[in-house]
């Protein structure tokens, strides 16, 4: 692919973009960032999208520019995606930079989301100057698993595990609560809340009736703010006690061990972000099947030394045929320190036997 | 205790002086931190202890000083420790700083060292102004664990342990090379290699047959260059073979399955710093014994799901029973990246039950 024709400013603005949009969380979208250029190459203002509910990138950029006094008018916008033409929870991004006045877009990887696509096209339509491919593959870096996903129609699945620094989830009498801190616990409230559901197996729902509400204390965030997943869902064959606490509005119990199928069914239902929170046996059947797009597991500096895997039944015999993941620095640090424990975001090798929607290497 | 009198910018040195004592590795020698100050306040050297035979502290500070083309005659150093008066691999620094010219020394913690204490002494005898106590408690929690080990009779512990994120040791085939990368490999040679002696037990000996010698390429540091531990120690009744890659100058077998026993012996033999890098059941013993000071897991992200545990043994049966370690930022950051994997640096509870010497809280 020829370089397209951006200015040096530019370059540097899609760089700025690229590492905003690793500070968002994978919400019901895709991670984008946005920077807004002055005509003498100032930066206007900055935005990125911070999940379902939430602005876009564009959208929120703009509105940055004007909150620190800057008009956009006559501006160049440098966005890591095709401006979408989509109206969702919010309208589409392509009409809000017209709107604005923007003179000219600068953007890196094409919309392939069929509904969405088409920005580009309703940008220059208007007059405006479009340059679309700059660090293109960095930013389908950011998103090709979630565009895999969606292709593979299945939500984007994100697996949360919280264990000891030898991989147990419970001590041998089964007590579990709590491994990790409280800085560690908000955390995975903080992702839950941005997914579309949340996911847990009957095992869990017996062993820790837990609610699977996000904690809404002081959330900057609407979807944070509304209370966290529309959907909480149980898979599994097993009960559903009547006095759960997750039953209530939302509530979902899937009753079948095929992860497929369960994806299937919650595609259907709308689901474009699954959180799965456990137990073990639940997390074994999804990396199993190949479908964890990420995962944030939470390690304590504890030694169980017994107690039950994190990750039984994976059916792995020797060290050949492990997956190996990889750190993955989308979304925040690959690996951070949440109090007194780690937290360490991993993403799936680049093509694994079992996954169904392999991305590109 | 009452603050000694000290200038701002005395304090300000004192606070580099801790964190250049931190970035040192636990040799046979406690971390310290020096930094040389000028009549007018400016920093003229600094320097900390490396290793097992690499100058103290004071010595490398007055060294880069030098090295910098300033005359350390009449200035002032700040240093994180007591400078020692005895003579061991190198000379004693009070005497190095008296040959210097130095003014002024201020220091941290007191040396408790039966055989290094006295410096204090020694500097006012020749006339050199000397004040000790300030931010002593941050001295000695660098320290803390190095002196009660050696004030109870046995060598500084630390654990090396290389496991998969669900803290497997070896696919359920056994197979085991490598779980970590090369970059996590060598930093755990340069760690050995700063050990006094370095021990396995025979199970590792007999799976493994490791050479436990020390990488050396480009070492810039004596005793990595030497070629690492002095003693290459097999712990356990069972059988070393006669063609073990471990045998030859500086190998020990200790036929013995008691920690405390064994540690005595070694200490006895001149060792004051023991690597403990397996298998499992070394790693437990040690563990259930209450004498590792510090541990070095090393995480790959892996997922095994089964195989041979890290630390299997324990006799842990509920979550409160588990020692809560505590991340270690001392020698370096408690959590970092290397490679492809992850580094944690942790230290145990200041006080367990099982801990043969407790460290002050």
């Amino acid at each position: 692919m020829s370089t397209p024709p951006v200015t040096a400013v530019e370059s540097e603005a899609m760089l700025r973009a690229l590492r905003l949009a690793g500070q968002g969380v994978r919400g019901a979208n895709p991670l984008v960032g946005a920077v807004v250029l002055g005509a003498d190459g100032a930066v206007l203002g900055e935005g990125y999208h911070r999940g379902a509910g939430t602005p876009h990138a564009e959208p929120a950029a703009l509105a940055d520019a004007r909150s620190r006094g800057n008009d956009p008018r006559g501006a160049t916008v440098v966005v890591t995606l095709e401006p979408c033409n989509h109206t969702g929870r919010t309208g589409p991004c392509s009409e809000a930079l017209i709107e604005a006045g923007i003179a000219r877009v600068v953007y890196a990887a094409d919309d392939v989301n069929g509904a969405a696509a088409g920005g580009a096209h309703r940008l220059r339509g208007a007059g405006i100057d479009c340059v679309g491919g700059l660090e293109a593959a960095r930013s389908r870096d950011l998103n090709d698993r979630w565009t895999a996903a969606l292709a593979g129609i299945r939500p984007f699945v994100t697996l949360k595990s919280a264990q000891s620094l030898d991989g147990r989830v419970a001590a041998r009498d089964g007590s579990s609560q709590w491994i990790t801190g409280p800085e560690a616990r908000a955390d995975g409230h903080r992702i839950r809340a941005l997914a579309d559901a949340v996911l847990v197996g009957t095992g869990t729902v017996l062993a820790d009736n837990p609610r699977l509400t996000a904690r809404t204390d002081g959330a900057q965030d609407s979807q944070v703010a509304r209370g966290g997943p529309r959907l909480r869902v149980v898979l599994g064959q097993g009960t559903v006690p009547d006095d759960a606490a997750i039953r209530g509005p939302g509530f979902l119990h899937l009753a079948t061990r095929d992860v497929h199928l369960a994806l299937g069914e919650l595609y259907g239902r709308g689901v474009r972000h699954l959180m799965v929170e456990g137990g073990p046996r639940v997390a074994s059947a999804f990396l199993r099947a190949g479908v964890v797009d990420e995962l944030f597991s939470y390690v304590a500096p504890l030694i169980l030394g017994d107690g039950a895997a994190a990750f039984p039944e994976l059916g792995v015999t020797t060290l050949g045929e492990a997956e190996r993941w990889r750190l993955d620095s989308a979304g925040g640090p690959a690996v951070q320190q949440l109090g007194a424990d780690v937290r360490v975001h991993l993403r799936p090798p680049p093509s694994s036997p079992g996954r169904t929607s392999p991305t590109p290497a």
